[in-house]
């Protein structure tokens, strides 16, 4: 073998592991310390654009919010350790972005969330959390403060199961319990029969948040729908889903016009599982006392 | 009359005629120069987090654009006389914001907004030009500048009636004429049959802007959709409709299961005014050779 030969494999191997190094320098920079998404690119103008948009389009009475000082009163918390981020961090956020919820009008859900904003239709009929303005500004992004660092985490972001004070749960928790504690009259439940662990999550935001918080004196009735996957028993609110499948046997209408009583019985017959009915009743009944 | 009374008398009518003024100028202050409403207040705050929010959120394919380039080109026309702004003022504007459009998924309307707008759910089902970047960022908004004054008018803004280039009209001629433009495949169109001057307006943005941008080597067909108020026939898509009409006679499902083919025949049968179609297609085929 030639010297040269020799040189030219030592070149090879240099190169070889130099670019195997930053292969492995580049997966480290890479890995996402947390199991959730980073936080949203540009959180800061979405926070402030929805929270702008919000008190001047959609409810000009709350005009007189001050979406600067909510913004900082966020962000604030948002500057704690990301796994060490408490509910009550965000009360200050909530005082100042907290407003009253008409009466009648509060959905609560779980495992819903497309059906829930379709219908309720950006407040125009019902107003689900997520329609509130302290909701509306935390609707479907994420947000975290580096481990070791000031700035915002955009790889990744812990979730519950990293660790359970994370700043978005917390957020939710917040949120969440303002929204029980606010709303008054009708109550108005979206569950999914179709979820296979239970329409009805016994650990889940609304057990331990919102039930918890509802004010029985304000609280009037509890309207609750169960939904299913279409092929399942109807409900009226899941005409939504007929609109993707306009050809399943489930979603023809029948143009003859029949009384209104026939309706009914598919409402809370079929395969309206009375057993859950109860079981959720039981659970609000042992919480307040209606 | 002693001199005292004179004297008062006299000071009681500076003080009425001073008053009167006062409120004279307060009603001049309080006029509306244009018949339209004002700027939103934090027109910028919404712009940009509308934008950052669909090139983050919506569709993170967009998320090399520069929303604050976008604002910029935006605003600078705004920075017109509120009646001297022409379509081509938006066109750096459009460049930096357009984005195509995935085949078969556009959606033209009419006097349908509402409608729309829950139906296209977000762009998941449909994506009408409000749920593009470009129409997004303007969706139900209003801005003009001041007639004298290098700022926005947050009072009013003109209106078509007021002047035909009048900045919010403008950008939605130059919207829809893109729209139309990159538009490909099927084409949708909702109308609104209940509309008492027509479900097809012979003056409108569709008539005048979109139909004319239509590319006839990338249309390969167009689904006209008349939608009608509950108690006219159905159509797939008024299943909308009936999450507020529930106990309608229209509105009541029928559980048996029932043949697809007894369904179309509603759709294309019943009060549909072939009519209609027909001015439809005469309209299309003059402008474009299907």
């Amino acid at each position: 073998m030639e010297s040269s030969d020799l040189a030219l494999q030592g070149l090879m191997l240099f190169l070889l592991l130099f670019l195997m190094g930053q292969a492995n320098v580049y997966t480290r920079a890479g890995e996402k310390r947390w199991s959730g998404e980073g936080t949203n690119p540009h959180l800061e103008s979405i926070f402030l654009g929805r929270c702008n948009e919000y008190i001047s389009v959609v409810n000009p009475e709350l005009s007189k919010k001050n979406c600067s000082a909510i913004w900082e009163a966020f962000e604030s918390v948002v500057h704690k350790d990301p796994c060490s981020v408490l509910p009550s961090d965000y009360d200050l956020f909530i005082n100042l972005s907290r407003h009253s919820i008409p009466r009648d009008k509060s959905l609560f859900w779980e495992n819903n969330y497309n059906l829930v904003t379709a219908y309720a239709d950006n407040t125009r009929r019902l107003i689900p959390v997520t329609d509130m303005l302290y909701g509306r500004v935390g609707d479907l992004i994420n947000w975290c403060r580096q481990e070791n660092g000031s700035g915002f985490d955009y790889h990744s972001c812990p979730t519950v199961e990293d660790c359970e004070n994370n700043a978005v749960d917390s957020f939710w928790k917040r949120a969440s319990s303002q929204y029980a504690h606010d709303s008054s009259g009708v109550i108005h439940v979206m569950l999914n029969g179709s979820e296979p662990s239970g329409a009805y999550p016994v650990e889940g935001f609304f057990a331990d948040y919102e039930i918890p918080n509802f004010q029985k004196d304000k609280v009037t009735q509890f309207e609750i729908w169960v939904m299913h996957e279409i092929g399942g028993p109807y409900l009226p609110v899941k005409l939504l889903k007929c609109l993707d499948y306009t050809a399943h046997a489930d979603c023809i209408f029948n143009l003859a016009a029949e009384s209104t009583q026939q309706r009914f019985p598919s409402l809370f017959g079929g395969k309206w599982d009375p057993s859950l009915l109860f079981f959720l009743f039981l659970a609000l009944a042992s919480e307040i006392q209606l």
